[in-house]
């Protein structure tokens, strides 16, 4: 459609030959949130952890109410950033160094912007790979998270030049230390009952798995809505005449926060996600699947919040798979397999 | 999935021999309501009653403004007791004197506890009857509402010896004067024109049948998103795996606000529900399924509160049954009734 | 239904003979909005206009915050109206000289009232057109806005006598000096990178076409969720038994919403509907459409606020048509046009 002679004021997206490393990109429509988006994700996702779903359990942990789900910020600082960064994307590749740095409230406005910190054009000529630093900021201009991307992106001009190949240094996994903890949490009056579990960060062995036992059958409109609310309008998602197979494409996102909400049976005292170390959406998810989650637990860790552990999990969400199965002895994802996801959580020592 | 060797740190929830009389469970999970639930409620049900829409009605009604729908209380306070109450419930089998004790306020902090007050094991010794007394508190801990339910539970250790029987006295219908009016309600200066509809206390007769003609074709995506908005993650909901027919159950919760909210036509005065005197699920409801609501007349009262009047109703949905039509010869509820409840509303005389 | 002998108490609506011209019809049911009604539209719309998106944005062009989505006035003040206006109706017929007069915010209350401004009898005497000019107010009594729509109601007394027949004078279009600013509003700080184009009034030509790109596949449970929201419960869009067909009717003002929220690509500096001079649904819309949109520039104007200006377009919905295409050489409706809405909107100089 960016070919009509009518399009000339749309958005057709950036191409590879666009992006120069060093380049920062402040992505459109700022978005102010409120209770409405809380009751929203409630609605959306099984979600029951305790601190984002009371102010009271919030207070009793030191926070001054209830924040926001934490991949509500994820949601709308990545949802921004679409427009500018993934429009002409083949592909996903990956994540790293994702980090919740402060706290989103009601009545908090959100804007998101990118710096591309790596460049490689694929031997092809057709396309390359963009590294992104992706940026939420809040009203104050406090940094609530940042992560890092990289997609693939074709070229609209086959013979613009190559850029010099820059490719980031990432980290493997955030280091415990440099956790941002949320300011004046304290777990030491944690209430276990309230929470729904007893299981406390020393319950946890490295290695062990986790059935979270729940499945949620997906429908096309819960998460086109899921999509639409954070603002992400990339038009996979919608329109069914946008695929040759005529299925709306589910957001990845969405299977994320599913997955989360669904870990709530086993893992309900994993309270605040504070860093996404990597990330993969396996196989596309559709409307009809039936998401079911399993973790397995890869490290512990202390911090130096009153009461409050980190641990790290792998979170694999699947549309029917065994719990710990994951790839095939070819080396790839089983077709089964949705989500696999490596993060830390806080959580009561 | 309960017996998967990852599964130890899932909630299996109770079974029959797990609960004693006099038992007390503090349910999981408290949960902060806002601007958000309200604006839900009337998106999932076609609710207009004008107490519960507009501040300014309210407050020509004497409150402050307007409170959460009665059902939002309901649907909180019981969805919390589900992971401890009917996880592993063969049938929801009644309820009992449900009262409304206190309205609910955006910025509310709702909690959910129940004390077991009965217990019948079954002559087959495999499953057994659960009485329990369910009360909703603020973050006050004002009582909010209170009901009790009873459900037919499995047991897991068929040798665990039978319990002492213990059935309650439920009382047959709340007595009037035991109704809870909210503070400040006063009816004196109630608007007809902008409640919809001229008819007051003395205009209804006991014995009356209304039609609230209009229907409405169930989807699931709504059904799900209204059952997951009050936590209630029961998986007969949420997951077509979990039925030998495919087919995902309605929260009867859902049909009770469903129906309620069709009473507008014809009962748009009958403005909040004070209790609940007892309630059947007649019949599973599903997606596809028209759901429509009659009414009966049932009793009228008095209250001590200026210019407030009590009306007890039968309200029956079905899908598709005619007005009055019940129960068939054999004393059982038609194929097509979903819901018979008989409740207490207060209505201006 | 209403022909039930238990329907005495419900709402049957008006037909053709009740009305009389000078009559004043107060709706039922004010409505209080949150920022959870808010929300809930990011949700069902793909709605990005950065002004109503977020306060900051707002308050740097001169507002207190960001109000409500001017399409929210509208649905809510159209909604109350139905019950007493085009329950019996026919046929929507048209609008004329739609004004949004005050904003709405987070936390005001609507109500909603008709004055009958013009009858025509048909010459086959089982009906005629009802010419009402409705007005929204909010809890201050301030008129938030006001439009003309006329209806095709039938009789149901058919030797009821024909009215004298008034046909009230419409204007074509709103001048451009009657459309009403927003208080304080400033467009000279205007951040077009926010905002998400770069495009000014003086970018545009009268004459110029734009393809807005994106579609929207329709699913059953976001159109019955939208038109609800809005109090409107007008059964053809709810119960499959409504209509011969087995379909529900999606409400025309779902389409209206969802084609303004598309032309963001393209128009995304056309910040605020002032007035709506002309508008009809010219086909019906079902669930498995998707809806994609085309904008034309008819007209630009100045406005005495400091850097805001008023550009007037037509907005065409379609469900797959070409761009510009509306009529055929019969000069109806080609029948993938759903929509021909002619607005007036304000956008930075």
């Amino acid at each position: 459609m960016s070919e009509s002679k009518f399009a000339t004021k749309t958005n057709a997206g950036n191409f590879f030959e666009d992006y120069q490393v060093g380049q920062i990109i402040h992505h459109a429509v700022p978005r102010t949130v409120s209770g409405g988006e809380r009751s929203l994700y409630h609605m959306l996702y099984p979600a029951r952890h305790a601190l984002h779903s009371s102010d009271a359990f919030a207070q009793s942990c030191g926070l001054t109410a209830s924040p926001l789900d934490d991949m509500i910020a994820f949601h709308i600082v990545f949802g921004k950033s679409v427009p500018d960064i993934s429009l002409n994307a083949v592909a996903n590749l990956g994540y790293a160094d994702c980090r919740w740095m402060g706290s989103v409230w009601a009545g908090d406005t959100i804007r998101s912007s990118s710096e591309v910190i790596g460049l490689k054009q694929n031997s092809n000529g057709k396309s390359g790979v963009v590294y992104v630093r992706t940026t939420g900021t809040n009203q104050n201009g406090v940094v609530v998270m940042q992560f890092v991307r990289w997609v693939m992106v074709r070229k609209a001009d086959l013979s613009a030049p190559a850029p010099e190949t820059v490719i980031p240094d990432l980290i493997g996994a955030v280091d415990p230390s440099d956790l941002v903890i949320p300011d004046g949490l304290d777990f030491n009056n944690y209430d276990f009952t309230l929470a729904g579990e007893t299981h406390r960060l020393g319950d946890y062995k490295v290695g062990e798995f986790i059935d979270h036992v729940d499945g949620v059958t997906i429908e096309e409109a819960e998460h086109m809505m899921a999509t639409r609310l954070w603002q992400n309008t990339a038009k996979v998602h919608f329109d069914v005449t946008s695929r040759p197979d005529g299925k709306r494409l589910i957001y990845g996102g969405h299977v994320m926060s599913m997955a989360r909400a669904l870990t709530f049976n086993g893992l309900a005292n994993a309270q605040i996600m504070v860093a996404i170390n990597g990330g993969a959406h396996a196989n596309p998810c559709f409307a009809g699947d039936t998401v079911r989650a399993w973790s397995e637990v890869l490290d512990t860790a202390d911090t130096s919040a009153p009461g409050v552990g980190a641990i790290r999990l792998r979170l694999v969400a699947t549309k029917g798979g065994k719990v710990g199965a994951l790839k095939g002895d070819d080396g790839k994802y089983l077709p089964e397999v949705l989500l696999d996801l490596d993060y830390w959580a806080l959580m009561p020592v």
